[in-house]
Protein backbone atom coordinates (compact mmCIF):
# COMPACT_ATOMS: atom_id res chain seq x y z
CA UNK A 1 0.00 0.00 0.00
CA UNK A 2 2.98 2.43 0.61
CA UNK A 3 5.43 1.85 -2.25
CA UNK A 4 6.02 5.38 -2.19
CA UNK A 5 7.31 6.32 1.21
CA UNK A 6 8.45 9.94 0.77
CA UNK A 7 5.18 10.55 -0.82
CA UNK A 8 3.42 9.09 1.94
CA UNK A 9 5.59 11.14 4.50
CA UNK A 10 4.65 14.40 2.63
CA UNK A 11 0.46 13.31 2.74
CA UNK A 12 0.95 12.72 6.64
CA UNK A 13 1.53 16.84 6.44
CA UNK A 14 -1.88 17.90 4.58
CA UNK A 15 -4.85 18.07 6.61
CA UNK A 16 -8.00 18.18 4.17
CA UNK A 17 -11.38 18.78 4.52
CA UNK A 18 -13.75 21.37 6.78
CA UNK A 19 -14.10 19.62 9.96
CA UNK A 20 -10.76 18.00 9.88
CA UNK A 21 -8.88 21.15 9.37
CA UNK A 22 -11.59 23.40 11.80
CA UNK A 23 -10.54 20.65 14.53
CA UNK A 24 -7.04 21.00 14.00
CA UNK A 25 -6.98 24.32 14.77
CA UNK A 26 -9.25 23.86 17.92
CA UNK A 27 -7.01 20.90 18.95
CA UNK A 28 -3.83 22.87 19.67
CA UNK A 29 -1.60 19.86 19.19
CA UNK A 30 -0.10 20.15 15.71
CA UNK A 31 1.38 23.25 14.66
CA UNK A 32 -0.14 24.18 11.53
CA UNK A 33 2.22 26.32 9.36
CA UNK A 34 -0.78 27.66 6.49
CA UNK A 35 -3.81 27.10 5.40
CA UNK A 36 -4.49 26.80 1.51
CA UNK A 37 -8.43 27.77 0.55
CA UNK A 38 -10.40 27.52 -2.64
CA UNK A 39 -11.22 30.90 -3.95
CA UNK A 40 -14.55 29.58 -4.73
CA UNK A 41 -14.99 28.06 -1.51
CA UNK A 42 -18.00 29.48 1.08
CA UNK A 43 -19.57 28.38 3.78
CA UNK A 44 -19.61 29.02 7.77
CA UNK A 45 -16.92 26.66 8.79
CA UNK A 46 -14.88 28.32 5.75
CA UNK A 47 -15.52 31.54 7.81
CA UNK A 48 -15.20 30.11 11.07
CA UNK A 49 -11.31 28.66 10.33
CA UNK A 50 -10.63 32.04 8.59
CA UNK A 51 -11.73 33.88 11.59
CA UNK A 52 -9.59 31.29 14.21
CA UNK A 53 -6.13 31.24 11.83
CA UNK A 54 -6.31 35.22 12.18
CA UNK A 55 -6.28 34.95 15.76
CA UNK A 56 -3.38 32.58 15.72
CA UNK A 57 -1.32 34.21 13.08
CA UNK A 58 -1.56 31.60 10.85
CA UNK A 59 -1.11 32.32 7.23
CA UNK A 60 -3.94 31.94 4.91
CA UNK A 61 -3.76 31.42 1.36
CA UNK A 62 -6.73 31.82 -1.06
CA UNK A 63 -5.36 29.73 -4.00
CA UNK A 64 -6.82 28.51 -7.50
CA UNK A 65 -9.55 25.26 -6.67
CA UNK A 66 -7.23 22.90 -9.12
CA UNK A 67 -4.72 23.35 -7.07
CA UNK A 68 -6.39 21.96 -3.75
CA UNK A 69 -7.87 18.99 -6.04
CA UNK A 70 -4.29 18.17 -7.41
CA UNK A 71 -4.10 17.02 -3.77
CA UNK A 72 -6.94 15.33 -3.44
CA UNK A 73 -10.50 15.00 -4.83
CA UNK A 74 -11.92 15.27 -1.50
CA UNK A 75 -10.60 18.58 -0.27
CA UNK A 76 -13.97 20.60 0.20
CA UNK A 77 -12.01 23.29 -0.60
CA UNK A 78 -9.54 23.65 2.09
CA UNK A 79 -6.53 21.79 3.35
CA UNK A 80 -3.75 22.95 6.20
CA UNK A 81 -0.09 22.28 5.93
CA UNK A 82 0.98 20.96 9.24
CA UNK A 83 3.68 19.44 11.69
CA UNK A 84 3.26 15.47 10.91
CA UNK A 85 1.22 13.49 13.51
CA UNK A 86 3.41 13.16 16.46
CA UNK A 87 3.01 9.61 18.13
CA UNK A 88 3.40 9.29 21.47
CA UNK A 89 6.07 6.92 22.90
CA UNK A 90 4.33 3.43 24.33
CA UNK A 91 5.31 3.95 27.92
CA UNK A 92 3.80 7.99 27.88
CA UNK A 93 0.68 6.97 26.49
CA UNK A 94 0.65 3.88 29.60
CA UNK A 95 1.40 6.34 31.84
CA UNK A 96 -0.96 9.31 30.57
CA UNK A 97 -4.15 6.52 30.03
CA UNK A 98 -3.51 5.08 33.91
CA UNK A 99 -4.27 8.77 35.15
CA UNK A 100 -8.31 7.45 34.48
CA UNK A 101 -10.21 5.79 36.61
CA UNK A 102 -10.82 2.90 34.43
CA UNK A 103 -8.24 3.15 31.19
CA UNK A 104 -8.98 2.23 28.31
CA UNK A 105 -6.74 1.80 25.29
CA UNK A 106 -7.32 0.10 21.59
CA UNK A 107 -4.86 -1.62 19.70
CA UNK A 108 -5.52 -1.89 16.20
CA UNK A 109 -4.18 -5.58 14.78
CA UNK A 110 -3.26 -5.15 11.25
CA UNK A 111 -6.43 -2.29 9.57
CA UNK A 112 -5.61 -1.58 6.05
CA UNK A 113 -8.19 0.99 5.03
CA UNK A 114 -7.10 4.32 5.55
CA UNK A 115 -10.89 5.17 5.81
CA UNK A 116 -11.83 2.15 8.59
CA UNK A 117 -8.63 3.66 10.10
CA UNK A 118 -10.03 7.28 10.82
CA UNK A 119 -13.44 5.79 11.42
CA UNK A 120 -12.09 3.78 14.57
CA UNK A 121 -10.23 7.25 15.82
CA UNK A 122 -13.78 8.97 15.58
CA UNK A 123 -15.37 6.64 17.66
CA UNK A 124 -12.28 5.86 20.50
CA UNK A 125 -12.54 9.86 20.43
CA UNK A 126 -16.65 9.56 20.92
CA UNK A 127 -16.62 6.94 23.63
CA UNK A 128 -14.04 8.41 25.11
CA UNK A 129 -10.75 5.69 25.08
CA UNK A 130 -7.49 7.20 26.54
CA UNK A 131 -5.50 6.33 23.35
CA UNK A 132 -4.65 4.45 20.38
CA UNK A 133 -1.60 2.07 19.87
CA UNK A 134 -1.25 1.02 15.95
CA UNK A 135 1.58 -1.52 14.63
CA UNK A 136 4.32 0.08 12.48
CA UNK A 137 4.48 -2.68 9.75
CA UNK A 138 1.88 -4.26 7.62
CA UNK A 139 -0.78 -1.41 8.48
CA UNK A 140 -1.87 1.75 7.33
CA UNK A 141 -0.43 5.11 8.94
CA UNK A 142 -2.50 8.14 9.79
CA UNK A 143 -2.20 9.55 6.67
CA UNK A 144 -4.64 12.38 4.68
CA UNK A 145 -7.49 10.25 4.65
CA UNK A 146 -7.46 8.34 7.68
CA UNK A 147 -7.11 11.96 9.09
CA UNK A 148 -10.16 13.16 7.07
CA UNK A 149 -12.10 10.35 7.69
CA UNK A 150 -11.76 10.85 11.60
CA UNK A 151 -13.49 14.14 11.03
CA UNK A 152 -10.19 15.85 12.66
CA UNK A 153 -11.10 13.39 15.94
CA UNK A 154 -7.42 12.51 15.49
CA UNK A 155 -6.32 15.64 16.62
CA UNK A 156 -8.16 15.00 20.25
CA UNK A 157 -6.46 11.67 21.22
CA UNK A 158 -2.95 10.19 21.56
CA UNK A 159 -1.73 7.86 19.46
CA UNK A 160 1.22 5.06 19.62
CA UNK A 161 3.16 3.58 16.78
CA UNK A 162 4.61 0.29 17.85
CA UNK A 163 7.21 -2.05 16.10
CA UNK A 164 5.93 -4.95 17.78
CA UNK A 165 2.35 -5.51 19.11
CA UNK A 166 3.10 -8.52 20.89
CA UNK A 167 6.17 -6.73 22.97
CA UNK A 168 3.49 -3.40 23.39
CA UNK A 169 1.18 -5.98 25.03
CA UNK A 170 3.49 -7.52 27.03
CA UNK A 171 4.43 -3.67 28.11
CA UNK A 172 0.69 -3.24 29.14
CA UNK A 173 0.29 -6.46 30.73
CA UNK A 174 3.67 -5.67 33.01
CA UNK A 175 1.50 -2.52 33.68
CA UNK A 176 -1.36 -4.47 34.85
CA UNK A 177 -3.61 -3.90 31.58
CA UNK A 178 -5.84 -6.62 30.62
CA UNK A 179 -6.23 -7.53 27.27
CA UNK A 180 -9.34 -8.49 25.79
CA UNK A 181 -9.25 -9.28 21.73
CA UNK A 182 -12.32 -9.23 19.61
CA UNK A 183 -12.95 -12.33 18.32
CA UNK A 184 -16.47 -14.19 16.30
CA UNK A 185 -17.83 -16.55 18.06
CA UNK A 186 -16.25 -15.92 21.08
CA UNK A 187 -17.95 -14.54 24.47
CA UNK A 188 -20.44 -11.93 23.40
CA UNK A 189 -20.25 -8.30 25.41
CA UNK A 190 -22.57 -7.75 28.01
CA UNK A 191 -22.27 -11.51 29.14
CA UNK A 192 -18.59 -10.97 30.75
CA UNK A 193 -17.73 -8.51 33.58
CA UNK A 194 -14.36 -6.94 31.80
CA UNK A 195 -11.70 -5.26 34.63
CA UNK A 196 -9.99 -2.22 33.88
CA UNK A 197 -7.18 -1.24 33.10
CA UNK A 198 -8.09 -2.82 29.86
CA UNK A 199 -6.69 -2.90 26.13
CA UNK A 200 -8.66 -4.08 23.32
CA UNK A 201 -7.93 -5.15 20.16
CA UNK A 202 -9.84 -4.62 16.88
CA UNK A 203 -8.41 -6.97 14.24
CA UNK A 204 -9.14 -6.07 10.48
CA UNK A 205 -12.25 -6.37 9.31
CA UNK A 206 -13.40 -6.48 13.20
CA UNK A 207 -12.63 -9.66 13.88
CA UNK A 208 -9.56 -11.18 12.41
CA UNK A 209 -6.57 -11.35 15.03
CA UNK A 210 -3.17 -12.58 13.93
CA UNK A 211 -2.82 -16.01 15.99
CA UNK A 212 0.20 -14.90 18.60
CA UNK A 213 -2.03 -11.70 19.34
CA UNK A 214 -4.99 -13.56 20.12
CA UNK A 215 -2.99 -16.22 22.49
CA UNK A 216 -1.81 -12.93 24.29
CA UNK A 217 -5.44 -12.30 25.28
CA UNK A 218 -6.92 -12.80 28.55
CA UNK A 219 -10.14 -12.45 27.26
CA UNK A 220 -11.90 -12.77 23.42
CA UNK A 221 -15.22 -10.77 22.82
CA UNK A 222 -17.71 -10.62 20.38
CA UNK A 223 -21.02 -8.59 19.40
CA UNK A 224 -24.06 -10.47 19.72
CA UNK A 225 -25.86 -10.43 16.03
CA UNK A 226 -28.96 -12.20 14.75
CA UNK A 227 -27.11 -13.05 11.62
CA UNK A 228 -23.53 -14.09 11.00
CA UNK A 229 -23.42 -14.39 7.86
CA UNK A 230 -20.52 -11.78 7.54
CA UNK A 231 -18.62 -10.43 10.45
CA UNK A 232 -19.04 -6.38 10.76
CA UNK A 233 -16.99 -3.78 8.95
CA UNK A 234 -14.03 -3.24 11.46
CA UNK A 235 -14.95 0.69 12.47
CA UNK A 236 -18.60 -0.80 13.01
CA UNK A 237 -17.63 -3.40 15.13
CA UNK A 238 -14.95 -1.25 17.23
CA UNK A 239 -18.14 1.55 17.47
CA UNK A 240 -20.31 -1.11 19.22
CA UNK A 241 -17.80 -2.46 21.41
CA UNK A 242 -16.53 1.22 22.56
CA UNK A 243 -20.15 1.76 22.60
CA UNK A 244 -21.04 -1.13 25.16
CA UNK A 245 -17.21 -0.31 27.08
CA UNK A 246 -18.11 3.57 27.28
CA UNK A 247 -21.78 2.33 28.62
CA UNK A 248 -19.45 0.27 31.61
CA UNK A 249 -17.06 2.75 32.06
CA UNK A 250 -19.64 5.87 32.92
CA UNK B 1 -22.48 11.46 -8.57
CA UNK B 2 -23.89 9.46 -11.32
CA UNK B 3 -23.57 11.72 -14.43
CA UNK B 4 -23.26 8.34 -16.25
CA UNK B 5 -26.33 6.43 -15.62
CA UNK B 6 -25.18 3.80 -18.77
CA UNK B 7 -22.14 2.64 -17.03
CA UNK B 8 -24.11 2.72 -13.77
CA UNK B 9 -26.60 0.30 -14.87
CA UNK B 10 -24.14 -1.69 -16.18
CA UNK B 11 -22.18 -1.80 -13.05
CA UNK B 12 -24.96 -2.37 -10.71
CA UNK B 13 -24.72 -6.01 -13.21
CA UNK B 14 -21.49 -7.11 -11.77
CA UNK B 15 -20.66 -8.11 -8.31
CA UNK B 16 -17.09 -7.86 -7.14
CA UNK B 17 -14.93 -9.68 -4.56
CA UNK B 18 -14.75 -13.02 -2.91
CA UNK B 19 -16.73 -12.78 0.15
CA UNK B 20 -19.45 -10.75 -2.06
CA UNK B 21 -19.58 -13.66 -4.79
CA UNK B 22 -20.07 -16.28 -2.21
CA UNK B 23 -22.99 -14.67 -0.64
CA UNK B 24 -24.36 -13.78 -4.10
CA UNK B 25 -24.51 -17.65 -5.02
CA UNK B 26 -25.87 -18.71 -1.58
CA UNK B 27 -28.31 -16.28 -1.26
CA UNK B 28 -30.25 -17.60 -4.54
CA UNK B 29 -31.80 -14.04 -4.54
CA UNK B 30 -30.79 -12.52 -8.22
CA UNK B 31 -29.92 -14.67 -11.31
CA UNK B 32 -25.91 -15.80 -11.65
CA UNK B 33 -25.29 -15.55 -15.55
CA UNK B 34 -21.28 -16.17 -15.60
CA UNK B 35 -18.35 -16.05 -13.25
CA UNK B 36 -15.21 -14.69 -14.08
CA UNK B 37 -12.19 -15.54 -11.93
CA UNK B 38 -8.57 -14.45 -12.53
CA UNK B 39 -6.10 -17.41 -13.87
CA UNK B 40 -4.01 -16.40 -10.97
CA UNK B 41 -6.50 -16.46 -8.07
CA UNK B 42 -6.21 -19.16 -5.56
CA UNK B 43 -7.54 -20.04 -2.26
CA UNK B 44 -10.60 -21.78 0.01
CA UNK B 45 -12.84 -19.74 -1.37
CA UNK B 46 -12.45 -19.55 -4.51
CA UNK B 47 -12.76 -23.04 -4.85
CA UNK B 48 -15.85 -23.34 -2.83
CA UNK B 49 -17.38 -20.96 -5.07
CA UNK B 50 -16.32 -22.98 -8.22
CA UNK B 51 -17.72 -25.83 -6.60
CA UNK B 52 -21.35 -23.95 -6.17
CA UNK B 53 -21.16 -22.33 -9.45
CA UNK B 54 -20.51 -26.36 -11.26
CA UNK B 55 -23.68 -27.72 -9.05
CA UNK B 56 -25.68 -24.92 -9.86
CA UNK B 57 -24.49 -24.97 -13.60
CA UNK B 58 -23.21 -21.52 -13.62
CA UNK B 59 -20.27 -21.01 -16.28
CA UNK B 60 -17.12 -20.10 -14.93
CA UNK B 61 -15.08 -18.46 -17.20
CA UNK B 62 -10.88 -18.14 -16.35
CA UNK B 63 -10.30 -14.94 -17.56
CA UNK B 64 -6.33 -12.76 -17.26
CA UNK B 65 -6.02 -11.00 -14.38
CA UNK B 66 -6.28 -7.44 -16.26
CA UNK B 67 -9.76 -8.12 -17.65
CA UNK B 68 -10.63 -7.88 -14.36
CA UNK B 69 -8.89 -5.33 -12.76
CA UNK B 70 -10.32 -3.36 -16.23
CA UNK B 71 -13.62 -3.38 -13.98
CA UNK B 72 -12.55 -2.74 -10.67
CA UNK B 73 -9.25 -2.49 -8.51
CA UNK B 74 -10.89 -4.23 -5.64
CA UNK B 75 -12.03 -7.32 -7.51
CA UNK B 76 -9.95 -9.64 -5.61
CA UNK B 77 -9.68 -11.91 -8.51
CA UNK B 78 -13.29 -12.92 -8.97
CA UNK B 79 -16.73 -10.72 -10.62
CA UNK B 80 -19.93 -11.80 -10.96
CA UNK B 81 -22.49 -10.94 -13.78
CA UNK B 82 -26.04 -10.89 -12.26
CA UNK B 83 -29.40 -10.00 -13.34
CA UNK B 84 -29.48 -6.61 -11.53
CA UNK B 85 -30.78 -5.81 -7.96
CA UNK B 86 -34.74 -6.37 -7.58
CA UNK B 87 -35.72 -3.66 -5.21
CA UNK B 88 -38.85 -4.45 -3.86
CA UNK B 89 -42.45 -2.55 -3.79
CA UNK B 90 -42.60 -0.45 -0.40
CA UNK B 91 -46.00 -2.05 -0.08
CA UNK B 92 -44.49 -5.45 -0.24
CA UNK B 93 -41.36 -4.48 1.84
CA UNK B 94 -44.03 -3.33 4.68
CA UNK B 95 -46.41 -6.18 3.99
CA UNK B 96 -43.31 -8.72 4.55
CA UNK B 97 -41.60 -6.87 7.67
CA UNK B 98 -45.04 -6.92 9.35
CA UNK B 99 -44.35 -10.55 9.59
CA UNK B 100 -42.03 -10.00 11.63
CA UNK B 101 -43.07 -10.00 15.55
CA UNK B 102 -41.41 -6.48 16.19
CA UNK B 103 -41.07 -5.77 13.02
CA UNK B 104 -38.06 -2.51 12.35
CA UNK B 105 -37.58 -1.26 8.93
CA UNK B 106 -33.85 1.12 8.04
CA UNK B 107 -34.69 4.15 6.68
CA UNK B 108 -31.26 5.67 4.60
CA UNK B 109 -32.54 9.75 3.82
CA UNK B 110 -29.20 10.77 1.53
CA UNK B 111 -25.98 8.16 2.30
CA UNK B 112 -24.12 9.50 -0.50
CA UNK B 113 -20.91 7.15 0.14
CA UNK B 114 -21.69 3.83 -1.47
CA UNK B 115 -18.52 2.50 1.39
CA UNK B 116 -21.06 3.52 3.80
CA UNK B 117 -24.44 2.09 1.93
CA UNK B 118 -22.35 -1.21 1.74
CA UNK B 119 -21.36 -1.38 5.61
CA UNK B 120 -25.11 0.30 6.73
CA UNK B 121 -26.65 -2.81 4.88
CA UNK B 122 -24.42 -5.28 6.38
CA UNK B 123 -25.24 -3.92 9.91
CA UNK B 124 -28.93 -4.36 8.93
CA UNK B 125 -28.39 -8.00 8.34
CA UNK B 126 -26.26 -8.60 11.15
CA UNK B 127 -28.80 -6.70 13.53
CA UNK B 128 -31.70 -8.48 12.03
CA UNK B 129 -33.73 -5.33 10.37
CA UNK B 130 -36.91 -6.95 8.41
CA UNK B 131 -35.89 -4.10 5.02
CA UNK B 132 -33.89 -0.81 4.21
CA UNK B 133 -35.84 1.86 2.26
CA UNK B 134 -33.55 3.90 0.11
CA UNK B 135 -34.47 7.12 -2.19
CA UNK B 136 -34.38 7.56 -5.49
CA UNK B 137 -33.21 10.85 -5.78
CA UNK B 138 -29.57 12.55 -4.28
CA UNK B 139 -28.19 9.16 -2.27
CA UNK B 140 -26.39 6.61 -3.89
CA UNK B 141 -27.64 3.59 -5.49
CA UNK B 142 -26.66 -0.47 -4.66
CA UNK B 143 -23.77 0.01 -6.89
CA UNK B 144 -20.62 -2.46 -7.23
CA UNK B 145 -18.58 -0.35 -4.67
CA UNK B 146 -22.06 -0.23 -2.12
CA UNK B 147 -22.27 -4.08 -2.54
CA UNK B 148 -18.67 -4.81 -2.55
CA UNK B 149 -18.89 -3.03 0.95
CA UNK B 150 -21.61 -4.86 2.15
CA UNK B 151 -19.52 -7.94 1.88
CA UNK B 152 -22.66 -9.98 0.24
CA UNK B 153 -25.24 -8.71 2.86
CA UNK B 154 -27.56 -6.83 0.09
CA UNK B 155 -28.43 -10.42 -0.94
CA UNK B 156 -30.01 -11.15 2.42
CA UNK B 157 -32.44 -8.43 2.83
CA UNK B 158 -35.17 -7.02 0.96
CA UNK B 159 -34.83 -3.65 -0.56
CA UNK B 160 -37.22 -0.66 -1.37
CA UNK B 161 -36.17 2.30 -3.38
CA UNK B 162 -38.76 5.05 -3.65
CA UNK B 163 -39.67 8.60 -5.35
CA UNK B 164 -40.11 10.17 -1.84
CA UNK B 165 -39.35 9.89 1.48
CA UNK B 166 -41.76 11.42 3.10
CA UNK B 167 -44.77 9.74 1.26
CA UNK B 168 -42.76 6.30 1.96
CA UNK B 169 -42.70 7.60 5.42
CA UNK B 170 -46.96 8.13 5.30
CA UNK B 171 -47.40 5.35 4.46
CA UNK B 172 -45.30 3.49 7.15
CA UNK B 173 -47.60 5.58 9.56
CA UNK B 174 -50.76 4.25 7.83
CA UNK B 175 -48.93 1.09 8.27
CA UNK B 176 -48.95 1.40 12.07
CA UNK B 177 -45.48 2.51 11.87
CA UNK B 178 -43.92 4.37 14.60
CA UNK B 179 -40.92 6.53 12.58
CA UNK B 180 -37.62 7.27 14.98
CA UNK B 181 -35.15 9.62 13.27
CA UNK B 182 -31.29 9.51 14.32
CA UNK B 183 -30.76 13.09 15.78
CA UNK B 184 -27.76 14.38 17.74
CA UNK B 185 -28.43 15.71 20.72
CA UNK B 186 -31.85 14.15 21.50
CA UNK B 187 -32.68 11.92 23.96
CA UNK B 188 -30.63 8.63 24.19
CA UNK B 189 -31.16 5.48 23.21
CA UNK B 190 -31.61 3.01 25.87
CA UNK B 191 -33.41 5.70 27.72
CA UNK B 192 -36.67 5.57 26.14
CA UNK B 193 -39.43 2.71 25.61
CA UNK B 194 -39.54 2.69 21.94
CA UNK B 195 -42.61 1.09 20.13
CA UNK B 196 -42.44 -1.86 17.27
CA UNK B 197 -43.52 -1.97 14.49
CA UNK B 198 -40.51 0.58 14.12
CA UNK B 199 -38.83 2.54 10.79
CA UNK B 200 -35.72 4.14 12.15
CA UNK B 201 -34.17 7.16 9.79
CA UNK B 202 -30.30 7.27 9.58
CA UNK B 203 -29.23 9.96 7.91
CA UNK B 204 -26.38 11.25 6.36
CA UNK B 205 -22.83 11.23 8.39
CA UNK B 206 -25.00 9.35 10.65
CA UNK B 207 -27.32 12.27 11.92
CA UNK B 208 -27.85 14.57 9.58
CA UNK B 209 -32.05 14.50 9.15
CA UNK B 210 -33.75 17.03 6.23
CA UNK B 211 -35.93 19.10 8.28
CA UNK B 212 -38.97 17.52 6.90
CA UNK B 213 -38.19 14.14 7.66
CA UNK B 214 -37.44 15.04 11.32
CA UNK B 215 -40.88 16.53 11.68
CA UNK B 216 -42.16 13.32 10.33
CA UNK B 217 -40.76 11.53 13.37
CA UNK B 218 -42.65 10.22 16.56
CA UNK B 219 -39.27 10.00 17.76
CA UNK B 220 -35.56 11.61 17.70
CA UNK B 221 -33.08 9.28 18.59
CA UNK B 222 -29.60 9.88 19.75
CA UNK B 223 -26.28 7.42 21.35
CA UNK B 224 -25.03 8.58 24.38
CA UNK B 225 -21.00 9.47 23.98
CA UNK B 226 -18.38 11.00 26.18
CA UNK B 227 -17.41 13.15 23.61
CA UNK B 228 -19.35 15.24 21.43
CA UNK B 229 -16.47 17.38 19.35
CA UNK B 230 -17.56 15.03 16.19
CA UNK B 231 -20.01 13.31 15.19
CA UNK B 232 -20.37 9.67 14.42
CA UNK B 233 -19.68 8.04 10.88
CA UNK B 234 -23.22 7.10 9.38
CA UNK B 235 -22.53 3.08 9.02
CA UNK B 236 -20.35 3.65 12.69
CA UNK B 237 -23.91 5.35 14.09
CA UNK B 238 -26.27 2.72 12.06
CA UNK B 239 -24.09 -0.58 13.80
CA UNK B 240 -24.74 1.23 17.74
CA UNK B 241 -28.20 2.06 16.93
CA UNK B 242 -29.42 -1.36 15.05
CA UNK B 243 -27.62 -3.45 17.81
CA UNK B 244 -29.40 -1.83 20.67
CA UNK B 245 -32.38 -1.85 18.60
CA UNK B 246 -31.26 -5.95 18.18
CA UNK B 247 -31.17 -6.25 22.22
CA UNK B 248 -34.14 -5.04 22.58
CA UNK B 249 -36.11 -7.31 20.09
CA UNK B 250 -34.53 -10.36 20.77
Amino acid sequence: MYKNNKKDILLENIVFGRNAVYELLKAHKRTVNKIMISKTARGNTISEIISIAKQKGIAVHSVPPEKLDKFSQQSQGIAAEVSPIVYLDILDLIKKAKQSPKSLLVILDGIEDPHNLGAIIRNCVAFGADGVIIPKWRAVSVNETASKSSAGAIEHIPISKVSNLNQAITLLKDNNFWIAGAENGSQTLGTIDLPFPLAVIIGSEGFGLHDLTKKNCDYLISISQKNTISSLNASCASAVILYELFKIRR
